[in-house]
C-alpha cells in the first residue's frame, strides 16, 4: 500500500512545499552540496513504529541518492533509546527533509502506539477495536495505514466505501426499515450495510431489515450486553461514542464485535522519535 | 488570510475528495436533493474558538446555497453547551460536509486552546509563546492561524521565511560566526537572522556575530538567566526545547523574550464540537 | 452524486481543456461576445437518458450565465425526436462546449441504454446486473453513474472498495480458505469478501471458508444451477465472464445473484444526442 | 509522441489513482512484496496493436521495476492468440495494474482496428480517413495516435489547432465570405481555413473566399461527385456526417480528398486482449 | 479567449500564489475587511493596451466582490496620464491583488506596444509581422494574446500546431523533399507545412516538394528579393532571423510576406502603468 | 535550491506541456526515436550565467537519458563565443527541450547580466543591489536565483516572508506609529519590519516607532543623504522608485544601505545564448 502509492507520493510532496516554499534560506547559504551527512532515527520513548517507509520516501524524494539501513520495520515495537534506521546523503538533503519526515512518522508511530494500547487494554481475543473518520485532514490513508499496526482495524476510509446509515438518514427515510431498503437499492456489490441505532428497539427493527452490522451509539454495557444476546450472531455488533482507555475493557467486555474509537486518530500524541544528524 | 486564501480552498477541497471519494454512498441513497435540512454547531466542553471561516467554507464550498447565523468569532472564547453557528440548507450537503469540517475545527480549536492554556500558565506580560514546524503535513497554515487566536505568536511558516541557524550548520561552517556571515550574505532582505546555541559561550559567540534572535537550547532556567543577563537587550532571546504546560512558568520567569513550544500543535487534542441536525 | 461533485468538475475541466487547448480558434474570430444563442438537446434515436447535470455543468464551468429548460431527467425513457433540454446564452459559449458536453451525454446515455436492454433480457425479477471495472480510464465515475439509470447495479468502483480474490491471490496464499482469512484480517469494516471460483469444488471451499460473495468464472449453466442450489443461499453467487445480449436470459434463468457484465462500459455505442444551436 | 509525453503520465496516474484509490484492498492483504509474478499479454481476436507503450507505462509507473520483451510494434497487425508482450516484475504490481492497463491498450487497439476497417473498405488509393473531436473526454490524445495505427488520419486536436468555420459562424458572420476573412484576419500563421457547407452554392461560396478545404456535410454521393468536380483541384474536400462502413466505400468513389468518421472513436469496441499472469 | 478560460484562471491563480504564499502578513495584521477602497489604474506613457481583463480577473479570482469601471479596451491607443479602469472593493483585496495584476497588464502592454512600433516601422501594407515561441515560459498565452492587439499576427502557438521542418530534421530526413514528405504523411488535417532553408537553392527544394510556407532565415535583403522573385505567390514566405526595429523597414521592403520578430516577447519591457489606491 | 526543488520541476513541466501540448508534430513525424543527436550552448554575447541547471533539467526532465558537460558554473562570466555547456542524447528529445530550456536559461542570464551592471556602476563596497517584486508571473522563484549570481541580494519572495508597510496601510492604520505596532503584534518570529516614508519626518516617525528597515520612496539625493545623517544607523535605509542604470552610482553615493531596482526583473532582455545541434 505504501511503496506504490501514488497518492503517498502526492502528501508528500505536499508537505515538503509546505515547508521548503522557495528554499531553505539557512541550509542553502551554508551546506554546499558536496557535504556528505549521516543520520540515526531514534526512539526515544517505547513505541509501535509506523509510517518508517513513508519518512524513507521523504528523503528520496527530495534527492534520490540518499541511502538507509533500517533496523525495525513498521509494526514492530521499538524500545527507547534504539536505532529505528541509519540515514546517509547530501547533508544539505537530509536537513531539508528531517522535519518533514519527523513529522509524519512520528504521527503516524503515535496512533499505532495508542491503538496498541486500546487493543491490550480490551484484552479480548475477539473483538476488533476500529478507527472512525476522525482523522487530519488529507492525511487520513496515513492515519488509517498505521492503526492494524497497533493491532487495530480500519473502518470505512470514507463515506464512499461502506453504507452507514445515521440518525438523520433514518429520520427522512422515514423509519430503519424504509432507508435499508433505500439503500440496499443503491448499494454497490461488496459494501455491507451498517445501521445505528440508539435502543433495542432499534436492534430489533434493524436485525428485521437484515443491517449486516448493527452500531449501537453511546449505549451504556448492560443493553449492550442485552443487544448481543437479542442478536445472537444474526448481525454484527459495533459500539461507538464515548469510548475511553478507562472503559475500552467494559465495553469489550459485553460481547460486542466492534468497538470504533475515535481518540485512536483525533487526539495523537506524536511519538518522540529524534533524528541524530552529523557530518561524514 | 482566511476568507481569501486560495491555499485554504485547496485543503479544503482537498478534504472533501478525501471522505467523498466517488459520492457519499449512505447519502446519495437516501436523502433526496429537496430534503432541507438545519444544524448547530456546539462547544461541548470550554474552548478558544479557531477555524469558524473554514468550517462554514467546507460547507458552500460543497454547496454555494447553504446559510449560516455566527454567534462567536475567532479567538473568542466559547463555553460548553453554547451554540457556535446555526446552518440552513440542502440536508444532503449538511450530512457530506460534516466530518470534514468537524475534523478542521476541532483541530484548530484545540489548537488555540491549548495555546492559551501555555499563555496564561506563562503568567508573564512580555514573554511571547511561540509555535514550531511540529505541524501537522499539509495543514500548516491552519495549525499556524489557530495559534495567534489563543494568545500566542508564529515562529517561522517554513524554511523560506527566516534564518534559523543550528548544530549542523554550525559544524559545517567551523563555527557560529562563519555560519552567521554565511547566511548574511544571501539572506533576503527582511528576514532576522536566528542562531541556536548550546552554552553560554555560544551566547557569546552568536552576539559577536550580531545575531538578531539566539535560541537556547535545552538550557536549564539557571543558564537561561545568565544568558538573559549577558544579552542585556543586545539580541532576543529564545528558549526552546522540553517545554511543557509544568514548567512553562518557571521558564517565563527566566526572562527569556520567546519560548517556543511543540507542543502547541505536534499532539493536538480536538476539542468536542458537535453538529446537532434536523430536518426543517 | 452529480451535482456536488468535486471530481465532476474536474474531469469537465479536464475535457474542456482537452479540446480548447489555447482557445477556439475559429470562434473568438468570428462570434463577439454580445452575440446570445439558444440550443435545444433533441435525441435522435430512443434513449435512456444519462448524464444531463453532466452536460449543463459543462456549459456553465465555461460561462455560469448561461441558463437550461429540463424536459426529462436522468433514467428517463426519450423516444427519437424528442427535445431533452433548452439552453440560452452567449452563443460563443455554447459553441464552445457543444463538443464536450454532446461527447460526455452521448456516453452516458449510451450505457444507460445498453444496460437498459441487458435488464430487460435478462429478464429476471431477482437477478442484478453489474457493471465491471472495464471502464473508460478517467471517467469511472460517470460510467459508473450511468448504469443503475439503465436499471443495472454497480460493482465495485475500484480496488479499495471490495475485497475480490482472484486466482492468482488463491495460488500465492494457498487455497482458496488461506486467500479468505488473509483477507479477513485487513479487510475494512463495511467491505465483503468475494472470491472468484471456477468449479464446483471451488464453490464449496468458498463456502466453508464463508465467503460472502462467490463469483463462478466462465461457467456454463447447468454448472452455475448446481451452484445454485449448492450454495442454497448461504453466500450470493456472481456469474461473471462471456456474458452476452444472447445469453443473458439463459444466465439469468440459472438462479445466480448476480451477473456482471463487461460490455456495459468496455464497448459504448455512443447515443445520437445532438445540439441544434440558432441565434437569438 | 508517446514515449516522452508528460500529459500521458498524468492521464495514466489518474486512471491508476481512479482504480486504486487509497490501496488494493485484496492484493495489499494477500500478496506479499517479495513475490515475484510474470505475465503474457495475448490477443485474443485478430488486432491492429495501439497503445503498447502506454500500457507498459502503467507498469512502470506504479513499479519502475517492472521489465518487458516485447513481440510487436503498434500498427502492426496481431493475430488471435498470439503473445504482444512478455512481462516480468512483482506480482502484486502486475495484479494492480492489470485493469488500468487493458482498459487502455483494448481501447486503443480496438479503435486501430476499426480506423483499418475503414480504410480497407474505402479501398481508395487516394481518400484519407478522418478521425473526429468525438472522442472520449480527457483521453483524446490516446484515442487520436491510435487513428494512424490504422492507417488514417487525424483532423484537428480541439479548436485550437484549425480553423473550422460552421453554419453558426456563418450565420453570425452574414455569409461565408465574411466569416472567412474574419477569420484570416486571426488565424495563426501554419493554420488552415476550412469551412462547412451544405450544398454546391456554398462550396463555390467558399472556392471564391479562398478556403484551404472545404467540408461537405451530409451530402449524397451524386452532390459530392458535382462538388470534386466543380472544385478541380482548387481546395481540399472532406465528405462529413453519417459515414458507416456500409458506404464509406461509395462515398470514397466521388473523389473527395478526405472522410471524416465519427465512429472511429465514438464508439470504440474493446479489443479482446488479455493478461495471463502466474508466479515466478 | 481570456474571458472564458480555464487556462488563464490557473495562470493567475499561481501567480496569486507565488505572490501570497500562507499570506499577506502586512495587510492582515493592519487592514480590516471592513474597509472598503478604491483605486485607478493609470497609464505613465504612452501604451497599446492588452491585457484589461486579465488584470481585472486577478482581483475578482482574489474578491468576487470587487467591481469596475473600464475606459479603455484592449487594443487601443491609451496616452501617458489617462485612467484606464476604476477599482472598487475591499481594500485588503485591492493591495494583495495590486502587484500581480500590474505584474501582468504591464507584460502584456509592453508586447502590445513594441508590436505597434514594429509594424508602423515595417510600413507595409501586406506584410505580416509575425510573434515566435520566444515567450516567458508559462505566459505564453498571454504573450501571444497581446501580439495582435498591437496589429502583429500569431506564429504557432507550440510544437503542436503547426510543421516547421528545420535544418536538423532536413539532415535526419535526407533533405527537403523527403522531410516533407515524411511530415506530410502525419501532419494533421488543417495544419500547414513549413520549411527552413537557408538558400535559394533550398526555397527550390521547398517548391518543388510543395511546402505551403518557406521560411528564409537569417538571409541578407538581396537574397530575399530574389526568393520573392523565385516563389512567385507559389508559397508564402517568411523571413526570420536578426529582425531588429532598425532593418524591418527594409526587410518588409524585399516583398517576403511574413516576417517573424523574437524581440516582441523575449525582451519585454514593462509598460509604466500605476495604481493609485485610496479609501473610501 | 535549484537542484532538489519541486517547485522547479513543476515549473518546467508546465512549461514543457506549454510548447509541446498534445506532441511535437514535425519532430514526431521525422526523428526516429534512435538517432542520437549533440549540441552546444553557446554564448553569443558576454553573460553572467544563471540557471545552467534548470537549462539540463529541462532535457532530463523529457528524457532522463540525457548527458551533459558543463564548462561553466552559474555565477560566472562567459564571454561571447564560449560554449556552456555539451549534450548528448536522443535527437528528438534534444529538439523537442531546446526552446523551453533557452528560454529560461536566456531568460535567467539575463537577469543576472543586467543586475551585474548595476552593482558595478553603484560601484559602492557596501550598498546592496535588491531585486523587487516585479517579476514574471509564475516564475519568480527562477528570477529571484538569478539576482544574487550577479552580485545583487533578494528582497521578500513575496507578501508572505517580510512586512513592507506603505502608504494606504499607514492611512488605514491612522499614522506610522500605529501601523507598526499593529503589524508587530501579527509579525511572526524571524521577520524584520519596513515602513515605507516619503520624507525626513516619515524617517522620524519609523524611528521612534523602531522599525527595523525605512524604505524611503522617490527621494532626491540630497534628501536621502539627509536621512542616512538622522538615522545614524538606528535602522538600515532603503532607496528605491526610478533608479536607473544612470543614476544608481549618484543614490549609492547618498549613503544608503540598500537600493531596490524593479527593472532587474521588470524588463529583462533575454541574453543571445543559441543552441548548435547536431547528428551523432
Amino acid at each position: 500500500m505504501l511503496k506504490d502509492s501514488i497518492q503517498i507520493d502526492r502528501i508528500i510532496k505536499n508537505a515538503l512545499e509546505e515547508d521548503l516554499g522557495p528554499g531553505d534560506l539557512t541550509t542553502d547559504a551554508i551546506i554546499g552540496p558536496d557535504i556528505i551527512g549521516k543520520a540515526v532515527l531514534e526512539a526515544r520513548e517505547d513505541i509501535i513504529l509506523a509510517g518508517l517507509h513513508v519518512f524513507m520516501r521523504v528523503f528520496t524524494i527530495l534527492d534520490p541518492k540518499v541511502t538507509f539501513e533500517t533496523f525495525y520495520n513498521d509494526g514492530e515495537s521499538v524500545p527507547a533509546g534504539k536505532v529505528v534506521c541509519a540515514i546517509k546523503g547530501g547533508m544539505a538533503s537530509i536537513l531539508k527533509a528531517e522535519r518533514t519526515a519527523l513529522n509524519l512518522i512520528q504521527r503516524m508511530s503515535g496512533i499505532a502506539t495508542i491503538t496498541s494500547h486500546y487493543v491490550e487494554k480490551a484484552a479480548s481475543g475477539t473483538v476488533k477495536i476500529l478507527d472512525t473518520r476522525k482523522t487530519a485532514p488529507g492525511l487520513r490513508m496515513l492515519d488509517k495505514y498505521a492503526v492494524p499496526l497497533g493491532g487495530g482495524y480500519n473502518h470505512r476510509f470514507g463515506l464512499y466505501d461502506a453504507i452507514l446509515i445515521k440518525d438523520n438518514h433514518i429520520a427522512v427515510a422515514g423509519g430503519i426499515r424504509k432507508a435499508i431498503e433505500a439503500a440496499r437499492r443503491k448499494t454497490p456489490h461488496g459494501i455491507k450495510i451498517e445501521v445505528e441505532v440508539e435502543d433495542l428497539k432499534g436492534v430489533n427493527e434493524a436485525l428485521e431489515a437484515r443491517a449486516d452490522i448493527i452500531l449501537l451509539d453511546n449505549m451504556p454495557p448492560d443493553q449492550l450486553k442485552k443487544a448481543v444476546k437479542l442478536v445472537a450472531g444474526r448481525a454484527l455488533l459495533e459500539a461507538s461514542g464515548g469510548i475511553t482507555i478507562e472503559n475500552i475493557k467494559e465495553i469489550a467486555a459485553t460481547g460486542v464485535d466492534r468497538i470504533s474509537v475515535g481518540a485512536l486518530t483525533h487526539s495523537v500524541r506524536a511519538m518522540d522519535l529524534g533524528l541524530e544528524i552529523s557530518r561524514l
